[in-house]
């Protein structure tokens, strides 16, 4: 059976710092993931089908081809499955100006069948620090207010996904300062 | 292809306020959605098909009935939504002695088929607040831990019904005095 | 039509308690429900099919065969649930070191076909109490905000399930002193 898991994280969690240290020490006992980002399959899809040049393009896609593009992407994935471990770097609902937007929509879900689904969190307050370094547009006691109902919808998609598909959800705390932890917490996941 | 949203949230929460606002500005420019309530339409195939007279008479209806009535006012709906934008007024999930029931259960997202679900949601308290204004049977604590648990039990499902069809999920606030704001975010996921 | 119902709850919450009373209850009305544990019924047919003899040999047993006992049990079910009423004592996701895994996945409730799901919760403090009598091998509050956060998930499951099958999700608050009002709504979920 194919080893393919899939990890998802709100912007500013530290999802990537996790996911590389995770990855390392799979590889050290022999067991090598590779890391795939889905956006980054659909525009290839999207450059060979449509001729779309980049992200930006993307998002002016009419919905019925962006659809065709997202299955294509999954079945792509799948596929890459059944011949080494995949991770599966994407997101579990995307925060848009006309709602939470779900990442694996049921028809991207039957392609793909993951077996784990891993959401790495962190607390509200750390990552709306961390955003508003960059920003510091807002208050940082609203936006962590959002941030932590960003999380908990990602737990119930997550949720839905795991009713379609029978894989584990993971919740994996990145504790400011204790990455390491995470990183194990991962590591029991992906294993 | 069709501009069909869907528009839920608990009993007394001040849906139907933010939505009259929000239709008449869309309409400003341009946009003009039908208002269809989900219950309505069910009647009326229940008068249609089984001779049924009021909404008294419809929570006697058998199990199996009941499950066909709703199928056939997804497709109503769904036809309609080819002709215009429409927006059904539903519940997320229905509170009965028996638990919470949803309201879009797999065989309705799959007629119905919505591009948005929006969730109009007011603190506990303020909810409380209005309710007992009318009816003062309970205490307002208590009452407000349950609002607080129908509100928190209508995300989840809106995120499963996401799953199923690709929707965005919206959550709009509606505080007190500030109508205005909640009006704005409903345009931005229904324009 | 079938009356099959599920009952859920984490470790330690009481559910066996809550259950025993209110089926008596039920009886004394005349509604006599056959009580059946989901993992039983996988077990035997195990036994049956692959000649497994306990519950850790199930734990070895591969992802594609355990997913066909885990079918086969529903269908089981399912049909003694056309004789009887059935209460189907299972988990809504069970803990485990890889994450939370969907206790009723979609196979399992496509052949199950619930009209009611019963999740029966404690306060998590109250869980963590009765947990570390028995084991106390960790501090109470970070095994109590544990619990918090498996209950919050049982509940996203729970309405995924929900949105699958049409079933209703009935919350059970079962608090220290008082599982004769646990029961009372527990009858009201079955009768």
């Amino acid at each position: 059976m194919s080893r393919l898991a899939v990890v998802t994280g709100v912007p500013g969690v530290g999802k990537s710092t996790v996911v590389k240290l995770a990855l390392e020490r799979l590889k050290e006992v022999g067991l090598e993931y590779e890391l795939v980002n889905y956006g980054d399959v659909m525009l290839e899809i999207a450059r060979e089908e449509v001729g779309v040049k980049d992200r930006d393009e993307m998002r002016k896609i009419k919905y019925e081809i962006y659809r065709r593009i997202q299955e294509g992407a999954a079945e792509r994935i799948a596929n890459l499955a059944k011949e080494k471990p995949v991770l599966v770097d994407t997101h579990c609902t995307v925060k848009k100006p006309e709602g939470y937007f779900p990442g694996l929509p049921k028809w991207v879900l039957e392609r793909l069948n993951p077996r784990v689904l891993i959401i790495v969190e962190a607390s509200p307050e750390e990552i709306a620090k961390r955003r508003s370094r960059d920003a510091s547009r807002r208050r940082d006691e609203e936006l962590s207010e959002e941030i932590s109902e960003h999380q908990q919808m990602n737990r119930a998609a997550a949720m839905a996904y795991a009713m379609m598909t029978g894989a584990t959800v993971k919740i994996i705390k990145n504790r400011e300062g204790r990455v390491d932890e995470a990183a194990d917490e991962m590591v029991k996941a992906l294993r």
